[in-house]
């Protein structure tokens, strides 16, 4: 091992503990996207990170605005010839409701156990700081082997709307040999993972209206067709009983796997019990004829995020609702299209939906599946490193869930992305409790290090 | 008309200015029986009402412990051997969420045009003033021609779990020769009412159980049942395609109406145009064979007053949610048993409820339906009082909201009820903007006035 190297992996693990301070004081900051009364403390964030990023010597640091939350851009390109990384990040969080099921609040980072508990601690506060940390690291031991560009984003958990024009816009500046992002994460404890694919995302809000007022269910129940029962028939008419969605043309685009990769796909270690004892249900369900590791990546899903319709409160209110809402989100797989499913979707309830109601769809930000090269030179860099650290190669993985500013990169600036990250399948990312596993974090430190003088 | 029906009939007409001040200091108390949190409130309306009383002069008035929340006593037994009318009403309101939606306070009554906007205006406090203002503008004028007592109770909005223990408790206290319940309305302005049959209310919030926590949608969309799915599939299957309940045995015990019956409600002006009018709807719906007004008042239904699941604010959270919730009634009619109807809800779900969920159902009270005899000495002296006032006989209807107590004092007092009221089908009661039509609330003193005569 190179001296170099050998110097900055001394210098990350004496100082874990800054490292771990720094992680909490960007985590403190609710920089919640899906909600206008977070945009101050979305831009704190920016700005916290552009101050780090000046703080590790990095020049041209810019908090760069787009139509939405603004993008943190900083490079180094003191390296001469050497390739240049670009770094890619969200700085953004989901919601933390419902906060009552949180044990600590989600914006007071609490370490317990070998787990640092906050909303963004593993989606991905952690992986950015885990990245900045191998940087500062390298910089404050010998010379960074890579040049380095950073694009933070503040848009990634409401679909990154603005990203792609903001790409467009600054090409050039954000050109590069290859990306970073460790959005992606870990399939179990201590077995390092590379993302190759990456399911899309379409996301809709279904409101079914029928009177035009709340009406009580004594004086009108049984004349008055029922928004809440309605939504409930178009929602239980999207699947049929082998677990098919039934919107027209849902699967007309869905690229069929080869059998090669449904051999390679066994062989994760993702069978039925990983997946019960991740979720904590007894029984499994999906799409029949395919397995568990194949229904999460390679298939589309249909899912119901929410429902909200009458009275919610304690106890009982006899009330007729006025209206019923579903969020309704689509995981896509190559080739589907998201405006395509919009269609699929808008087809399916002018079918499907009675004449006694209205109904209307809005549709969130989305964007299609991607599939990214298993064997560039970046990879190769990456499964080195992970293999240096956990001592065994990566598994190479499809991912359920949605980035789609990795495909915009392929698209745009013409790069492919390196997919990694040491989140957990039980970080309940997304959800109450949120953590962050130290001892693997601390691991995934180390490895960026080894990365970046791999590559 | 007799000098003292005159002279009380003119103390009413002097006197509506005060009467309506009166309700509204009695609507300014958020007497909301649903939650807890308003038990003072509950306590403060029946002080209020107690405290009225004695100033009428009405004697043993009190505030009655139940095991919820008390009933108001007092009565007027100085009419000698007169027969003896129990003035039945409730002070609880329905809660008034959803608040955004009133263009006032709720509890701030606010006069615009011809009516008067709170909650509770006119189901029921608005009619259990009418009744004061009647029985006032007698005693203040002449004798009063017949003894009164007085049940005011403050569960009926949640089902009047304690009434019937309190009725068979003090037997003796509230023995009588009719009841009086103002609490059902009219069928349309200018159409007095009265209601012979009323439907039961079986109550119940159903939630199933997915994952131990909310999932990441991408992680585990397509291998984990979504229960807001489930939700769906289970409540959409509940209707056939026909409109008929689906749950076993439900319609097993349901009269059905004679043909007699059903020409006579065909009289009632409540046609498709009526209903549409009033809910706000293009088309109507309901079980197949049966008039909106049979739909409505002599079928049995099962209405979803609310559902709640997973992320229901504003934009987009990928969730896949732990649970869904849908609170479920069904409005009976005569001779189904609520806790049969528990029975019947539970086997359908261990029917129909995949192994992939749990669920639980939660009961609230209810009761059965019940009919009162049409051809009654009350109904009789309420039929002349309505017709003098509106210049047309009552039309006679069956009722679809659900008054539990008309059953208990039949069975526990032996009394039948009169069962009448002056609200307006437009009235939205139970929903936001709950109104009272002065105009017609003024006619209802008087009517009033004239059955106490009449009786």
């Amino acid at each position: 091992m190179s001296d170099d190297r050998q110097l900055a992996l001394q210098y990350a693990h004496e100082h874990y503990k800054q490292f771990l301070d720094s992680l909490c004081d960007l985590l403190k900051i609710p920089s919640v996207s899906t909600s206008p009364e977070h945009t101050r403390d979305i831009q704190a964030a920016a700005n916290w990170l552009a101050e780090k990023l000046r703080s590790l010597g990095m020049a041209r640091v810019q908090v760069l605005p787009t139509k939405g939350h603004p993008v943190v851009y900083g490079e180094w390109m003191n390296s001469g010839s050497a390739p240049t990384i670009l770094v890619y990040g969200h700085y953004d969080v989901q919601p933390a409701e419902p906060i009552e099921l949180w044990l600590t609040d989600p914006f007071e980072p609490d370490v317990r156990g070998e787990n640092l508990y906050a909303r963004g601690a593993s989606d991905m506060k952690g992986q950015i700081i885990a990245s900045l940390a191998a940087i500062e690291s390298i910089l404050r031991c010998s010379q960074m082997p890579v040049n380095l560009k950073f694009m933070l984003e503040g848009e990634e958990e409401i679909g990154s709307p603005n990203l792609r024009a903001f790409m467009h816009d600054h090409r050039e500046l954000l050109a590069c040999n290859l990306a970073l992002n460790p959005d992606t994460g870990m399939i179990a404890l201590d077995v390092p993972t590379l993302t190759y694919a990456l399911r899309g995302l379409a996301y809709f809000e279904v409101r079914v209206y029928g009177p035009d007022h709340d009406l009580h269910s004594g004086l009108f129940g049984g004349v008055v067709h029922n928004p809440a029962q309605v939504l409930c028939d178009l929602i239980s008419g999207m699947h049929d009983s082998q677990g098919r969605i039934t919107l027209p043309g849902y699967y007309d685009r869905v690229r069929e796997m080869e059998p090669e990769e449904r051999t390679e796909l066994a062989y994760l270690p993702m069978d039925q019990d990983y997946f019960k004892n991740q979720a904590g249900v007894k029984n499994l369900w999906g799409e029949a004829g395919f397995t568990p590791v194949e229904r999460v990546g390679a298939r589309p899903t249909l899912e119901v995020n929410g429902l909200l319709s009458g009275f919610t409160g304690q106890g009982s209110k006899t009330v007729l609702p006025a209206w019923a809402m579903a969020k309704i989100s689509m995981r896509l797989v190559p080739d589907q299209d998201p405006q395509e499913v919009y269609e699929q979707l808008s087809a399916y309830l002018k079918s499907n939906a009675p004449d006694t109601v209205r109904w209307e769809i809005s549709q969130f930000s989305g964007g299609p599946a991607c599939m990214i090269q298993r064997n560039s030179h970046g990879n190769h860099a990456m499964a080195e490193a992970l293999e240096a650290i956990w001592g065994r190669r990566p598994l190479f993985k499809r991912e359920g869930g949605s980035v789609p500013v990795v495909g915009e990169i392929q698209e745009i600036l013409g790069s492919d992305s390196v997919l990694t990250g040491f989140g957990l399948p039980d970080d309940n990312v997304h959800g109450p409790n949120e953590k962050l596993h130290l001892p693997t974090w601390y691991k995934g430190i180390d490895a960026l290090i080894h990365f970046f003088y791999n590559y």
